[in-house]
């Protein structure tokens, strides 16, 4: 099998369990509304790194699937609201939450989604002290998160941001829950806390690589894929990498912040961020990260599940969208 | 000592550990936006209510402080995205968090408040199965205040709400943190299953009748007493219990849902609603909830902190604001 297939296998439990844990009652719109981007086919990554590392540590999928769902609702949690305070109209090709039920329905249905995380991931059968240090990893991840798009918006409105802070920002925002992600599913597994460790460095490393590979794809790949419009960072006047690394080598670019910009406009802006190097600087280091990542995986004896975890780190900066 | 001396001689403690649980650290504004409202003179009661509960049941106050600043936290979390989705711009006679930083910053002050008080209350000293008993009321809890929100939003935009729709949403919006208070308080204590259910039940009735109290004192509170306009409610065509009622009546009201009205239009509408024995309906349900809710004390056995949670129901009826 294929790893999108291994995925796959495992992310078809974890709907069915979102299906269990997360029915549509009253107040029925609520429901609907905190379900509506759950069920829009996100990719289940994080998910699958919670029961890769569950199985690799010695636990079973069934058993952590609560845990695997109460990630993918906070995930799912972050981008609702990340989409209000960005005022972002589209995900996943599809109009945003509170395009469809208004800023006040998206808030509610995000603050459900968290809620309803903690309240899911306390249902796990396991010890009440590894469910409890769960419970730990989990909140302070996403405390972390907050800080890590409040340092997001902050950079927005500054003139100039450096390489430290950008790392700094993704980490909080991104790797943490990837993190959190395989942490959990060691602790859950019954994993040593220094395994549980290896496996949170992993999971850090990964995240760190895959935003930064995110902010590459949103240059180089085209709206009908990647279901925003091309160079949306760049006009929406967005320091990545990318940027800060051109603007420290003196690049001027015009669409920076500017909105809005035609295809050419676009097009050039690329080609000026790939002449002098910016957008390989970036992929290299994702590259580098994602290398970090997979070398913690050392700690786990070999099994089928460790090497579908190094595909994974791999896939990240594989992927195309 | 009087009542209002024996909640300061607690809260004296919370504010303190909230200090040390909640410090403002990087990234300060954020820490500062999450800290602005809980710092701004709330009451406290919920906290003195979870640490009655569990003096009651056989725990110390220092022990069970986390908690008791975790109920606070939701509270004020509910507080700050509520207003947001209200539009309210004033909060116990200040801007609200919105007002200062902006929507988007008061999204993420809340989310803040969330996610801390899920690991604050991790931190609690106790066993770890009970911790995580507590952990599930504060997030089953949390879901249902989103649940009542959104019913609360829902009827804004319904031409009729009927009686028991409303003691619905406000069991669900406001009287469940109550319930949680008394609850965890008890659990953390040691109760039984059944003290923390009948703990759990008082907080719920005390719960509804303070907020039907509320809507009173909405009615019959002067501005400059309460820190908001007096009879907003009915401006902005709150279905609170006292307009169903005088609907059922028949009675008409020209402010209602009018957004704004003078003085003497609303000093004719709270006339109306006085002279149609309205007011005196939800006056009079309320003090039946709080009775309800006291007689559930009968399953502790006597002691000075059983007298105290006595005393606060009563005082959710006797307050002026």
């Amino acid at each position: 099998m294929t790893l999108v297939d291994e995925i796959k296998k495992r992310s078809v439990h974890v709907d069915a369990a979102i299906d269990e844990l997360l029915p549509v009652v009253r107040p029925e719109e609520l429901y609907k509304a905190s379900r509506y981007l759950v069920d829009s086919g996100g990719k289940r990554l994080r998910p699958a790194v919670l029961i890769l590392a569950a199985e690799a540590t010695g636990s079973e999928l069934k058993s952590v699937l609560p845990a695997a769902v109460a990630v993918e609702l906070v995930h799912n949690f972050t981008l609702i609201h990340d989409d209000i305070m960005d005022k972002d109209e589209l995900r996943r090709g599809k109009p945003a939450v509170h395009m469809i039920w208004g800023e006040a329905g998206a808030i509610l249905a995000g603050d459900t989604l968290y809620s309803k995380a903690f309240e899911i991931l306390s249902k796990v059968e396991n010890e009440p002290a590894r469910i409890l240090k769960c419970m730990d990893v989990l909140s302070k991840t996403c405390t972390e998160i907050c800080e890590g798009q409040w340092l997001d918006m902050d950079f927005e409105k500054r003139e100039k941001v450096s390489k430290a802070e950008y790392i700094e920002m993704v980490e909080k925002k991104t790797s943490v829950l990837y993190a959190a992600a395989a942490k959990i599913g060691a602790l859950l597994g019954g994993a040593s806390d220094e395994i549980a460790e290896a496996l949170s460095e992993y999971g850090r490393f990964i995240g760190i690589g895959f935003q930064m590979y995110d902010d590459v794809l949103d240059m180089v790949t085209p709206e009908e894929v990647l279901g925003k419009v091309r160079g949306s960072d760049l006009m929406e006047g967005k320091h990545t990498l990318i940027v800060i690394d051109a603007f420290e080598k003196g690049v001027k670019l015009d669409i920076f912040g500017k909105g809005e910009a035609t295809q050419e406009e676009t097009d050039e802006a690329v080609r000026i961020l790939t002449e002098c190097g910016s957008i390989d600087y970036v992929k290299d280091l994702a590259i580098s990260y994602i290398n970090e990542g997979k070398a913690k995986l050392d700690a786990l004896c070999d099994c089928p599940e460790k090497e579908l975890l190094l595909q994974i780190a791999d896939y990240m900066i594989s992927r195309n969208y």
